[in-house]
């Protein structure tokens, strides 16, 4: 992995403190904005990514040299319509895309963090990217919009700064992180803690990479992202370029092959310490409990108005979840739209050519924007 | 791992010829049987075992020292009534208690065959089975029975010997593995491959053991046999042994560590490689593929009684998967009849304490017998 220097870099000179206790300041935040700022700087929208994104939501991402993650959604005249809209998106902390995260070093002691980072939280992650508003001179942001992790950020946002976005839009998330949900996720930490070349965390200090626990941590997740019968009509039991099973231990079959390769790819854009960080952040996310088992009481302060969307086929965090949200905003009387939009592509159809996802999200963004 | 010498072998003298293009002989078949054989020899059921079962069904297992994996189920006035019926159950040809496996020496090079052991599949593991009738002089089975790979095994065995067995009971299973399912059994066994200590399968012969990569593939496949719903209510959110949060990567919460300890308890029981060698016979079962599309055919030379039975939460092999086997009987006239238990347990429903399966599982074979 090879952060460039032409990533975009706020440091944050304001010192944060952090749900651990610990307090962080001069610390960088990676950003990439697309479209502009108009006059009246109501045009902006936040965006926050998912567990293995970035910033770089749309067209060439100049690290990976692949399509941004959002390049179906965000653009010219997409749903998140960048002619018209001034998109920011920002590296979560914990990230290894240029945010301050366990890859880099501890000015105290000029070694690499590894696992002595702090453990930080979707709230530690929000108080960071409100520093961007500032530095933008951004008053109110249009919209604030995320599917997965980027969803419990939209949440964490307009709870923690309730009159700083127009109108909230999570998607496929859930208000908190459940037993099956932590469950995959400390699975994937253990397969990177069990590879050999991890070190207790100390593997850039050794000139190591614990590539096969971070490729296995990825399949497992890819698993989850994909729905049973999505799996099944995309690759049911094909098998990869041969015309019989081999009887043997190499990918016989298409799915197989795969989920290797989806683990294989991954590792050469993300670092691993990144990955158990950010899967804990998602794992404490908690906003019930943060008001005392009263999810109503974390939009209480907000005239913002909701859209929260969700997928049928999605079982990592299934509509009930996404209703649940809509449930406590309709308990406080707020502003609140809800679609379940129906997709076999499972979690992943936010970040799919979902045609319907895609109008759904425009509609309500244009719609919304006429109304300011 | 110490597979005790007081464990029962039948040495199957007959050529077995593999669907792999091999042929072995004078291999162990390790069995264990409860209850007793009657005069007419018509009270025999042959139990089948999943993934990582083995022959000790039931009562306390002499080499785990734990209880059997079926004791719910296997018994005297149990559901399967030892009191009434001669249950066998033999560990699968590619284990590792007793049986022709991967931890075994190959008699012509005199070293453990570790991953140059023959890849088996579920009709290998039939085909040995078999030979157990001629040893008891059985000439035909009361009931083949099995869950989960156990059930592949019944329908796999009563297609292959349709006038063996009287009665039929495949449980929560699936006449063809779907993309899902190897996608998770693939996970394992990458999980296995990528231990530094799995050695190519070599690690017997280097006195090492690919503990951890087993254990995460462990985690992994135990997420997949409970339902969200369960977990849910089981675990939640559930802290470990502490008032809150303690911002580190020890396990937080108590599906973290009860993760933990499945992975961590799996591993003193069961072989690296026999894990890859069962998984991959699962993943290589498709008897709709064998009957050349039409599962209807795998059952019509049978006069057999079948009793399909599934969970709501299975979603490993859901309800419709053992449908799809009914659907087939049906379609040739077959005497079936299905029932789909209420469960929060998931696919593990089958090994649990689950009452209405516990008795409906009864009331059909006590009724059966009756009839004979």
């Amino acid at each position: 992995m090879n952060v460039k220097e032409n990533i975009k870099i706020l440091v944050i000179k304001k010192p944060l403190k952090l749900d651990c206790g610990k307090t962080i300041n001069n610390f960088p935040l990676a950003y990439e904005t697309y479209g502009s700022l108009n006059e009246n700087k109501d045009n902006a929208i936040l965006v926050f990514h998912a567990l293995t994104g970035d910033q770089f939501v749309t067209g060439i991402n100049p690290i990976t040299k692949k399509d941004g993650w959002w390049s179906y959604a965000v653009g010219p005249n997409k749903s998140i319509d960048t002619n018209k809209y001034f998109v920011i998106c920002a590296n979560v902390i914990g990230g290894c895309m240029g945010s301050f995260g366990p890859s880099h070093k501890n000015p105290d002691t000029n070694k690499i963090y590894g696992t002595d980072f702090p453990v930080i939280t979707i709230n530690d992650m929000v108080n960071a990217q409100i520093n961007l508003l500032d530095h933008f001179k951004i008053k109110k942001l249009f919209s604030v919009v995320g599917g997965s992790m980027g969803g419990m950020q939209v949440l964490q946002f307009i709870s923690n700064y309730p009159d700083k976005a127009i109108t909230v839009v999570p998607i496929a998330c859930t208000s908190s992180h459940s037993a099956q949900n932590i469950a995959f996720n400390e699975l994937g930490r253990q397969a990177i803690a069990s590879d050999h070349n991890w070190s207790d965390g100390k593997y850039l200090s050794n000139n190591t990479l614990p590539d096969k626990g971070l490729s296995v941590a990825r399949m497992a997740a890819h698993i989850t992202y994909l729905s049973k019968k999505g799996l099944q009509e995309k690759f049911g039991r094909k098998l990869q370029e041969r015309d019989s099973l081999k009887f043997g231990f190499d990918a016989d079959f298409q799915i197989e092959s795969y989920l290797r390769y989806q683990g294989s790819v991954f590792v050469d854009r993300f670092d691993a310490n990144s990955y158990l960080y950010i899967t804990r952040a998602m794992d404490y996310f908690d906003l019930v409990k943060q008001f005392d088992g009263n999810l109503s009481h974390a939009f209480k302060k907000t005239k913002a108005k909701f859209f929260v969307i969700s997928f049928t086929s999605d079982w990592l965090y299934p509509t009930q979840e996404n209703k649940d949200i809509v449930i406590a905003l309709n308990a406080i009387g707020a502003d609140v739209g809800f679609v379940e939009i129906k997709s076999d592509k499972g979690h992943d159809s936010f970040l799919l050519d979902v045609p319907d996802f895609l109008k759904t999200l425009k509609n309500f963004l244009d719609k919304s924007y006429l109304e300011i």
